[in-house]
């Protein structure tokens, strides 16, 4: 079942930050760490470190990802899992946005579109 | 004048990503270094540096604040001008919130609310 990522993964994504606007999540795992399907809202992403990792969306599709530190992205709302495939920890800064917009009705990537 | 960062302090001040519901700013300036008043709107802040820097309100009044790297933080809506009083970068990441919410009509501290 998709569920909130501080539920289904509790020891890999921590709240650092929550208003009525906003939860901000830091998420870090190691080499070989896989997540539990959960849901994303809309939300920008900040990498701390650089990682290679494959997600999985809830429809049986997956995609590889490789992403340097100091990166922002826009992660689309969406469900699925990932898997840290390659020799670094993924740590990475989430700001989740309560408030729901236009951009979320559209069907988005999987994973997050690079600025 | 108040103005927007980017062009206010545009040697400090760069658009990380943008779309339509943020933008996402990296600041970056050195010991000594001084901003021209500029506007925030509601953003969240993402420390990458540990920094000591002294506030100046639009009204008169200042604050000096020293955060360190990995904070978390709230920026609720202002005007302001900032000095690194400190012995290190300022490195910062802004996600500026582009929908208003009722939070950014209350009256807010000059600076950051730390999680």
């Amino acid at each position: 079942m998709s569920d909130d990522p501080t539920h289904s993964d509790p020891d890999k994504y921590k709240v650092a930050f929550e208003n009525d606007r906003v939860r901000v999540l830091e998420y870090l795992d190691h080499p070989g760490d896989q997540t539990t399907e959960h849901a994303h809202p809309d939300s920008v992403m900040y990498t701390l470190s650089s990682f290679r990792r494959r997600l999985y969306g809830a429809d049986g599709d997956s995609r590889d990802v490789e992403i340097e530190a100091g990166t922002t992205g826009w992660l689309p709302a969406q469900i699925h899992a990932g898997h840290n495939i390659g020799n670094s920890d993924t740590h990475v800064i989430f700001v989740e946005l309560k408030q729901p917009g236009v951009a979320s009705h559209r069907p988005g990537p999987l994973g997050p579109a690079l600025a």
